[in-house]
């Protein structure tokens, strides 16, 4: 994860958000944060104690000047609103996770700026970047602390690069019932609804036994939920399987 | 947005973190929430306190069980790590944002529910779910809180239904410059060069011309800022446009 960006805090106020901070970028696998000049000191009590142990697991590195913090690096964002003044591109958090990810493999080292908390970012450090990231949130309503906007990038980040499925199978709790498996509860069940004249008529027999193996299916059970369902039906109309009463 | 899915947050324990919650999903334009058993009781001046605003534009109805909390939606999702023991679909929290957006296109009301601060949603409350969300995170340090777990759902449903460009035009500090604009400044470049016979023999001088041209180009300055550039040049060499020496 060396390629990964390098998060730069400039000014920022209290421990408690640098922290917080910390923990954030973690959760999207970023491990390198610079300080610029955080306004309480370095290393801080505070800090340590809201980054719930993520500092262990982080470089940081401080320095006096933005100007020093980003020195080495070859591709700047910016994490700000949309400024007024500055004539920069504007990406969203989401696009910028995918240049990211793209300079990454070209080898480039790369960074996000992040203003102090309620300031922002100044138009004097604004400067040392190429891009602008914001996150498109309500517009009515747009309220992030220093941490939320670090998880923000951090989380696309790590979509940018994850390949986990969209829609991930059941936990195997037990393995799915085979199609097979199904049918013979299918079975079961017509047989016990027989069992208690349940079908009013024999022509209403046949579409009320379609949507209800359709429903069966549809629910794609476990073996063991299978089993259990047999136990319910035998228990329920007092008949075993092979058509004895019990 | 009515047809938004409801926030259901399970036996909150502290004020603050309700607080956080709302300020979370209102980013994300969710303006329902629903507390269920709340520990320290509803409404809460800290979760005001911290709420910053948010508080006006959400609805808060309160319930003494989850059961009741649920009753009337239509699809429920659960926001928890992914359980050992529930046969449950799981998808990622983007997935699941898609999914939401889908139902309520078609008009059904549906939920995402959030277990208390440390503990997590129990199998009791996950047994009314339809699926299961996991945030997919670095694997070697997830570690959210409840508000920041609610903005990433209420950040990727505002994802999921909104139409930002993933790359916005830079802010109109002034009009881009035309291509006519940029080649008149190639041109005054070219001369200010040859006053101050910067080439070094007449063959060098188209390609270091043709790579300054697709530089000013790939810049897209805007008008202001060619002005500014003329005004430079004119400043260097000592020459105006018209070639007269000042």
């Amino acid at each position: 994860m060396t390629d990964a960006p390098v998060l730069i805090l400039v000014n920022p106020q209290m421990g408690e958000n640098i922290g917080a901070a910390c923990r954030a970028m973690l959760n999207g696998g970023l491990t390198e944060l610079r300080l610029v000049a955080p306004r309480d000191g370095w290393p801080s009590e505070s800090a340590t104690r809201v980054a719930a142990g993520a500092l262990d697991a982080l470089t940081v590195k401080l320095f006096d000047t933005t100007a020093e913090a980003v020195a080495d690096l070859q591709r700047v964002y910016a994490s700000t609103a949309r400024p007024r003044d500055v004539v920069l591109p504007v990406v969203t958090c989401a696009r910028a996770a995918q240049e990211l990810r793209g300079l990454a493999a070209a080898g480039q080292r790369t960074g996000v700026l992040f203003g102090p908390e309620r300031a922002g970012l100044a138009n004097g450090d604004l400067a040392f970047a190429d891009t602008i990231v914001t996150v498109p949130l309500n517009p009515g309503f747009t309220s992030l602390n220093l941490a939320q906007a670090v998880l923000l990038v951090a989380y696309e980040w790590f979509q940018a690069g994850d390949d986990t499925q969209p829609t991930l199978l059941p936990p195997t709790v037990g393995d799915p019932a085979t199609v097979a498996q199904v049918e013979h509860l299918v079975s079961h069940l017509e047989e016990s609804l027989d069992s208690v004249q349940f079908f009013p008529t024999a022509e209403k027999k046949p579409p009320i036994m379609r949507n209800l193996r359709a429903m069966l299916h549809r629910l794609s059970p476990t073996a063991q939920e299978v089993r259990t369902i047999h136990g319910m039906l035998t228990s329920m109309t007092g008949r075993r399987r092979d058509g004895r009463t019990r």
